[in-house]
């Protein structure tokens, strides 16, 4: 099951009052199962640099089933996926992509934010994530 | 001035409304001025060929401050300016990529829609782009 | 519904038995309803340059949901999609790139074949895609 | 001497089997002594940013001739070959890539693994190396 369009809006929706209300300026992106863009935006003002990031981080997570936080331990020096951003025309491996599910549990695509602190992306795309579960 | 996220939210709905009155699942992409992503959206069953086939029509009004449809003449062969698409990463110059100018005539961004013929990838961006006038 | 794996090897076998039969040397490239990758294998002495236009043929109908030989007419120098090849990282729009629907009639990937003329690659693309009607 | 296809497939059958005996869902790739693609298969469910990893590790074991995992030391921080991942379009310099050699001892070709830890896609790998010896 791919996420729809209608879902896709309510995540970025959710997602959008999240970073407003801790006063950060998002990019937004949401990609199906498969990896496939299906809905962005770029909040006013927000780092041009971090459109790329956020589907990137999308993608990252759709691309491995689970959040792009859990891979951040896995690549550093000496880690065993050192460098495995080289793959896949670029992947962002810390925080603020997260595995979107629907109520029955199936991955249904995925949420990147990027615009601030690595933190408050991860929050701000677990906000987005909550609207579809 | 650059297009805002509301403004490109309103070119998007308007899009995707015409979109639906002819019976189309539209790619719709909205760039600013400076040819970067500010709103996307897949319509659910729409070609996946054609989330960079419509942003990539964007930037390209946005890159040379005109409808897309005014290059096609233009990059034909012995034209002045045949195979052009090779440059930037890869032009799109057929139609569907439209100029957003605001009530002033000032140049804010710009529209790119793909997933049907590119005459109706025209009608629906010209839909998109009097949202903002 | 995405093709199963099982599935796509069925798709290769019928594909590489009509290749054999016909005498030719095919590249052949099975990808998901969202363009992944799912098998792939070169006959040996085929060409090598084919092996990226066979995945290219293979994604190239799984994002526009038709036959590349659809697009054949529409490319050519005063059509309408004139150099859409330069989107989405290279499109293949000659023959050769099959749609891949299950007996309900519902797309769940596409071939691609390359490695003879176009001709012979559409015959064995669409060998391929009978294994699974 | 370069792989055939039916030296590639029986390589992807022990991989395959292996991948199941350990309860993982692999992306398995195989490149013939020249680095060309000769074979792949995605197997259901697994992670679909996978496929390239899969091929970037067999290429890279094809291009020097040593399973990826005698790289991973030299990679690091400080060490010899830091960064070479930047070379070739894209390097996977963990575990995961083993060369394949004939009964004579003679490199024909790589297999790359990706899919699970990179310990698992290792022992599959080397379990898709048997086949050919």
């Amino acid at each position: 099951m791919n996420i729809t369009l209608a879902q896709a809006e309510s995540v970025i929706t959710a997602a959008k009052q999240k970073a407003a209300e801790i006063n950060t300026k998002m990019n937004i992106a949401v990609v199906d199962a498969g990896s496939n863009l299906v809905a962005f935006v770029h909040m006013d003002g927000g780092w041009i640099g971090s459109v790329d990031i956020s589907i990137k981080k999308a993608k990252t997570a759709a691309w491995f089933q689970m959040d792009t936080k859990a891979l951040t331990p896995l690549v550093g020096p000496g880690q065993p996926l050192f460098n495995i951003e080289h793959s896949n025309g670029g992947l962002i491996t810390f925080p603020g992509g997260v595995i979107l599910k629907d109520a029955s549990g199936e991955i249904i695509g995925a949420i990147g934010v990027s615009g601030s602190t690595v933190d408050d992306d991860h929050v701000v795309a677990e906000a987005g994530a909550s609207a579809v579960k």
